[in-house]
Protein backbone atom coordinates (compact mmCIF):
# COMPACT_ATOMS: atom_id res chain seq x y z
CA UNK A 1 0.00 0.00 0.00
CA UNK A 2 0.77 3.17 -0.80
CA UNK A 3 2.43 5.11 1.89
CA UNK A 4 2.80 9.16 1.95
CA UNK A 5 5.51 9.46 4.97
CA UNK A 6 7.87 6.72 3.11
CA UNK A 7 8.09 8.27 0.13
CA UNK A 8 8.41 11.67 1.90
CA UNK A 9 11.63 10.29 3.88
CA UNK A 10 13.07 9.55 0.99
CA UNK A 11 12.95 13.05 -0.19
CA UNK A 12 16.51 13.93 0.01
CA UNK A 13 16.12 17.39 -0.96
CA UNK A 14 14.03 18.68 1.62
CA UNK A 15 16.76 16.52 4.61
CA UNK A 16 17.87 18.32 7.55
CA UNK A 17 19.48 15.47 9.27
CA UNK A 18 19.25 11.78 9.70
CA UNK A 19 19.86 9.23 13.09
CA UNK A 20 20.06 5.71 12.38
CA UNK A 21 16.28 5.34 12.59
CA UNK A 22 15.28 8.82 12.17
CA UNK A 23 14.74 11.48 9.14
CA UNK A 24 14.13 14.80 9.59
CA UNK A 25 12.72 16.82 6.85
CA UNK A 26 11.84 20.44 6.43
CA UNK A 27 7.78 21.11 6.48
CA UNK A 28 6.87 22.74 3.19
CA UNK A 29 4.63 24.42 5.68
CA UNK A 30 7.22 27.33 6.99
CA UNK A 31 4.47 29.49 8.59
CA UNK A 32 6.43 28.35 11.66
CA UNK A 33 10.52 28.66 11.26
CA UNK A 34 12.39 25.63 11.24
CA UNK A 35 9.02 23.73 10.90
CA UNK A 36 9.76 20.00 10.66
CA UNK A 37 8.95 16.28 10.17
CA UNK A 38 10.57 13.84 12.38
CA UNK A 39 9.80 10.37 10.63
CA UNK A 40 10.90 7.02 11.51
CA UNK A 41 12.71 5.30 8.87
CA UNK A 42 10.71 2.08 8.84
CA UNK A 43 7.10 1.59 8.00
CA UNK A 44 5.14 1.50 11.69
CA UNK A 45 2.06 2.75 12.42
CA UNK A 46 2.35 3.66 15.51
CA UNK A 47 4.26 4.87 18.49
CA UNK A 48 4.29 1.67 20.74
CA UNK A 49 5.38 -0.09 17.96
CA UNK A 50 8.44 1.54 18.15
CA UNK A 51 11.87 -0.59 19.83
CA UNK A 52 13.70 0.87 22.37
CA UNK A 53 16.62 1.79 20.03
CA UNK A 54 14.41 4.00 18.07
CA UNK A 55 12.92 5.50 21.04
CA UNK A 56 16.17 6.26 22.60
CA UNK A 57 17.46 7.90 19.26
CA UNK A 58 14.03 9.76 19.63
CA UNK A 59 15.31 11.37 22.73
CA UNK A 60 19.08 12.36 21.45
CA UNK A 61 17.49 13.92 17.99
CA UNK A 62 14.83 16.07 20.07
CA UNK A 63 17.81 17.29 22.07
CA UNK A 64 19.68 17.94 18.54
CA UNK A 65 16.89 19.61 16.84
CA UNK A 66 15.54 22.25 20.20
CA UNK A 67 19.46 22.87 20.59
CA UNK A 68 19.85 23.61 16.87
CA UNK A 69 16.88 25.96 16.48
CA UNK A 70 17.71 28.15 19.30
CA UNK A 71 21.26 28.36 17.94
CA UNK A 72 20.30 29.27 14.22
CA UNK A 73 17.21 30.88 14.29
CA UNK A 74 17.00 32.07 18.30
CA UNK A 75 13.33 29.97 18.48
CA UNK A 76 12.35 30.47 21.98
CA UNK A 77 10.80 27.59 22.64
CA UNK A 78 9.06 23.91 20.80
CA UNK A 79 4.91 22.11 20.24
CA UNK A 80 6.00 18.67 19.49
CA UNK A 81 2.63 16.90 18.22
CA UNK A 82 2.39 13.27 17.00
CA UNK A 83 -0.98 12.88 15.45
CA UNK A 84 -1.61 10.38 12.50
CA UNK A 85 -5.23 11.63 11.32
CA UNK A 86 -4.43 11.81 7.42
CA UNK A 87 -3.27 8.38 7.59
CA UNK A 88 -7.25 7.27 9.02
CA UNK A 89 -8.62 9.15 5.94
CA UNK A 90 -8.19 5.67 4.09
CA UNK A 91 -9.63 2.63 5.00
CA UNK A 92 -7.88 0.38 5.69
CA UNK A 93 -5.80 3.42 7.36
CA UNK A 94 -2.31 2.73 6.93
CA UNK A 95 -0.30 5.19 9.34
CA UNK A 96 3.57 5.50 9.62
CA UNK A 97 4.85 7.46 12.60
CA UNK A 98 6.13 10.94 12.24
CA UNK A 99 6.27 13.85 14.72
CA UNK A 100 5.43 17.54 13.87
CA UNK A 101 8.08 20.13 15.34
CA UNK A 102 6.88 23.71 15.73
CA UNK A 103 9.55 26.01 16.53
CA UNK A 104 7.68 29.14 18.46
CA UNK A 105 8.95 32.64 18.48
CA UNK A 106 8.84 35.52 21.14
CA UNK A 107 10.02 37.82 18.64
CA UNK A 108 10.40 38.42 14.78
CA UNK A 109 12.89 36.63 12.53
CA UNK A 110 14.08 38.09 9.18
CA UNK A 111 15.49 35.47 7.06
CA UNK A 112 16.09 34.67 3.48
CA UNK A 113 13.91 38.27 3.23
CA UNK A 114 11.05 37.30 4.55
CA UNK A 115 9.47 38.37 8.02
CA UNK A 116 8.42 35.35 9.86
CA UNK A 117 6.48 36.22 13.24
CA UNK A 118 4.74 34.15 15.57
CA UNK A 119 1.68 36.51 16.78
CA UNK A 120 0.37 33.65 18.70
CA UNK A 121 3.48 32.55 21.05
CA UNK A 122 2.14 31.44 24.12
CA UNK A 123 -1.04 30.90 22.64
CA UNK A 124 -1.64 26.92 20.43
CA UNK A 125 -0.02 27.65 17.03
CA UNK A 126 -2.00 28.74 14.28
CA UNK A 127 -3.27 26.13 11.45
CA UNK A 128 -4.00 28.97 9.50
CA UNK A 129 -0.39 29.98 9.25
CA UNK A 130 1.38 28.69 6.09
CA UNK A 131 4.39 30.30 4.10
CA UNK A 132 5.25 28.66 1.29
CA UNK A 133 8.88 29.12 1.06
CA UNK A 134 11.00 29.10 -2.82
CA UNK A 135 13.12 26.03 -3.06
CA UNK A 136 15.84 28.69 -2.72
CA UNK A 137 15.07 29.82 0.71
CA UNK A 138 14.57 26.22 1.87
CA UNK A 139 18.09 25.32 1.18
CA UNK A 140 19.06 28.52 3.17
CA UNK A 141 16.93 27.78 6.04
CA UNK A 142 18.43 24.09 6.04
CA UNK A 143 21.87 25.23 5.57
CA UNK A 144 21.37 27.55 8.68
CA UNK A 145 20.15 24.69 10.97
CA UNK A 146 22.58 22.31 9.73
CA UNK A 147 25.51 24.56 10.93
CA UNK A 148 24.19 24.41 14.42
CA UNK A 149 23.18 20.62 14.08
CA UNK A 150 24.75 18.62 17.08
CA UNK A 151 27.32 21.82 17.98
CA UNK B 1 7.04 30.58 41.53
CA UNK B 2 4.03 29.02 41.59
CA UNK B 3 3.52 25.58 38.96
CA UNK B 4 0.14 24.72 37.81
CA UNK B 5 1.32 21.27 36.76
CA UNK B 6 2.70 20.41 39.98
CA UNK B 7 -0.16 21.28 41.35
CA UNK B 8 -2.40 19.12 39.15
CA UNK B 9 -0.02 16.44 39.43
CA UNK B 10 -0.87 16.36 43.07
CA UNK B 11 -4.79 16.27 42.83
CA UNK B 12 -5.26 12.75 43.20
CA UNK B 13 -8.90 13.00 42.19
CA UNK B 14 -7.71 12.80 38.97
CA UNK B 15 -5.13 10.46 39.21
CA UNK B 16 -5.65 7.26 36.48
CA UNK B 17 -2.36 5.59 37.50
CA UNK B 18 0.89 6.68 37.84
CA UNK B 19 4.82 5.53 37.11
CA UNK B 20 8.56 5.95 39.23
CA UNK B 21 8.45 9.10 37.26
CA UNK B 22 4.79 10.29 35.96
CA UNK B 23 1.41 10.92 36.40
CA UNK B 24 -1.53 10.45 34.38
CA UNK B 25 -4.69 12.89 35.22
CA UNK B 26 -7.55 12.38 33.65
CA UNK B 27 -7.88 16.16 31.97
CA UNK B 28 -11.43 17.85 32.56
CA UNK B 29 -12.18 18.45 29.32
CA UNK B 30 -13.47 14.79 27.92
CA UNK B 31 -14.57 16.19 24.80
CA UNK B 32 -12.63 13.33 23.47
CA UNK B 33 -13.28 10.26 25.75
CA UNK B 34 -10.36 9.05 28.09
CA UNK B 35 -8.60 12.35 27.45
CA UNK B 36 -5.38 13.12 30.09
CA UNK B 37 -2.45 14.40 30.58
CA UNK B 38 0.90 12.81 31.21
CA UNK B 39 2.93 14.92 33.81
CA UNK B 40 6.46 14.41 34.99
CA UNK B 41 6.39 14.30 38.54
CA UNK B 42 9.27 16.67 38.84
CA UNK B 43 9.55 20.66 37.87
CA UNK B 44 11.65 20.19 34.40
CA UNK B 45 10.57 22.61 31.50
CA UNK B 46 11.07 21.13 28.00
CA UNK B 47 11.89 17.21 26.82
CA UNK B 48 15.24 17.92 26.99
CA UNK B 49 15.68 17.90 30.65
CA UNK B 50 14.37 14.67 30.99
CA UNK B 51 16.63 11.58 31.70
CA UNK B 52 17.22 8.41 29.91
CA UNK B 53 15.29 6.50 32.90
CA UNK B 54 12.54 9.03 32.72
CA UNK B 55 12.16 8.70 29.24
CA UNK B 56 12.21 5.04 29.08
CA UNK B 57 9.51 4.99 31.53
CA UNK B 58 7.56 7.06 29.44
CA UNK B 59 7.84 4.73 26.57
CA UNK B 60 6.20 1.74 28.61
CA UNK B 61 3.41 4.03 29.56
CA UNK B 62 2.47 5.14 25.97
CA UNK B 63 2.16 1.20 25.53
CA UNK B 64 0.07 0.75 28.55
CA UNK B 65 -2.33 4.09 27.98
CA UNK B 66 -3.24 2.92 24.57
CA UNK B 67 -3.77 -0.38 25.37
CA UNK B 68 -6.19 0.24 28.29
CA UNK B 69 -8.06 3.15 26.34
CA UNK B 70 -8.81 0.24 23.11
CA UNK B 71 -9.84 -2.16 25.79
CA UNK B 72 -12.11 0.23 28.24
CA UNK B 73 -13.62 2.73 25.29
CA UNK B 74 -12.48 0.84 21.94
CA UNK B 75 -10.17 3.77 21.34
CA UNK B 76 -9.27 3.69 17.48
CA UNK B 77 -6.02 5.86 17.89
CA UNK B 78 -4.45 8.39 19.52
CA UNK B 79 -3.29 12.39 18.89
CA UNK B 80 -0.35 12.98 21.39
CA UNK B 81 0.88 16.62 21.80
CA UNK B 82 3.49 18.20 23.97
CA UNK B 83 3.11 21.74 23.87
CA UNK B 84 3.27 23.84 27.66
CA UNK B 85 2.46 26.96 25.33
CA UNK B 86 0.65 28.45 28.55
CA UNK B 87 3.47 28.70 30.51
CA UNK B 88 5.31 31.37 27.82
CA UNK B 89 2.51 33.48 29.06
CA UNK B 90 3.84 34.72 32.04
CA UNK B 91 7.74 36.48 32.20
CA UNK B 92 9.76 34.95 33.06
CA UNK B 93 7.88 31.54 32.11
CA UNK B 94 7.72 28.12 34.02
CA UNK B 95 7.42 25.18 32.24
CA UNK B 96 6.48 21.80 33.67
CA UNK B 97 6.65 18.54 31.14
CA UNK B 98 3.59 17.40 29.94
CA UNK B 99 1.79 15.58 27.66
CA UNK B 100 -1.77 15.59 26.39
CA UNK B 101 -3.45 12.29 25.37
CA UNK B 102 -6.30 12.48 22.78
CA UNK B 103 -7.93 9.33 22.38
CA UNK B 104 -9.70 9.22 18.66
CA UNK B 105 -12.60 7.05 17.73
CA UNK B 106 -14.06 5.97 14.56
CA UNK B 107 -17.46 5.37 16.35
CA UNK B 108 -19.18 7.03 18.95
CA UNK B 109 -19.03 5.89 22.72
CA UNK B 110 -22.17 5.96 25.08
CA UNK B 111 -21.05 5.94 28.55
CA UNK B 112 -22.18 7.41 31.69
CA UNK B 113 -25.75 8.56 29.47
CA UNK B 114 -23.26 10.51 28.32
CA UNK B 115 -22.90 10.70 24.12
CA UNK B 116 -18.72 10.78 23.12
CA UNK B 117 -18.66 11.38 19.23
CA UNK B 118 -15.62 12.48 17.15
CA UNK B 119 -17.25 13.74 14.37
CA UNK B 120 -13.67 15.34 13.08
CA UNK B 121 -11.68 11.94 13.08
CA UNK B 122 -9.18 11.45 10.67
CA UNK B 123 -9.11 15.18 11.21
CA UNK B 124 -7.16 17.23 13.60
CA UNK B 125 -8.91 17.19 16.72
CA UNK B 126 -11.32 20.16 17.46
CA UNK B 127 -10.43 22.13 20.08
CA UNK B 128 -13.85 24.05 21.06
CA UNK B 129 -14.70 20.06 21.79
CA UNK B 130 -15.75 20.93 25.28
CA UNK B 131 -17.13 18.22 27.76
CA UNK B 132 -16.82 18.94 31.02
CA UNK B 133 -18.45 15.61 33.30
CA UNK B 134 -19.79 15.12 36.45
CA UNK B 135 -17.18 14.15 39.43
CA UNK B 136 -19.07 10.82 39.15
CA UNK B 137 -18.45 10.37 35.75
CA UNK B 138 -15.40 11.19 36.16
CA UNK B 139 -14.45 8.46 38.55
CA UNK B 140 -16.44 6.12 36.07
CA UNK B 141 -14.31 6.86 33.28
CA UNK B 142 -11.31 6.54 35.26
CA UNK B 143 -12.46 3.42 36.84
CA UNK B 144 -13.14 1.98 33.19
CA UNK B 145 -9.91 2.80 32.17
CA UNK B 146 -8.12 1.23 35.31
CA UNK B 147 -9.87 -1.82 34.78
CA UNK B 148 -8.08 -1.98 31.60
CA UNK B 149 -4.81 -0.81 32.67
CA UNK B 150 -1.78 -2.40 32.60
CA UNK B 151 -3.72 -6.12 30.88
Amino acid sequence: MKCEMCDFSKEIQHKIFETTYWVVNISNNQGYLGRSVVILKRHAGDLIELKPAEWKDLMKLIKKMEAALRKSFGATMFNWTCLMNNAYKKNPPNPHVHLHFIPRYNHKVKFGDIMFEDPEFAHFFNRERKISVSADVEQQIISKIKETWGV
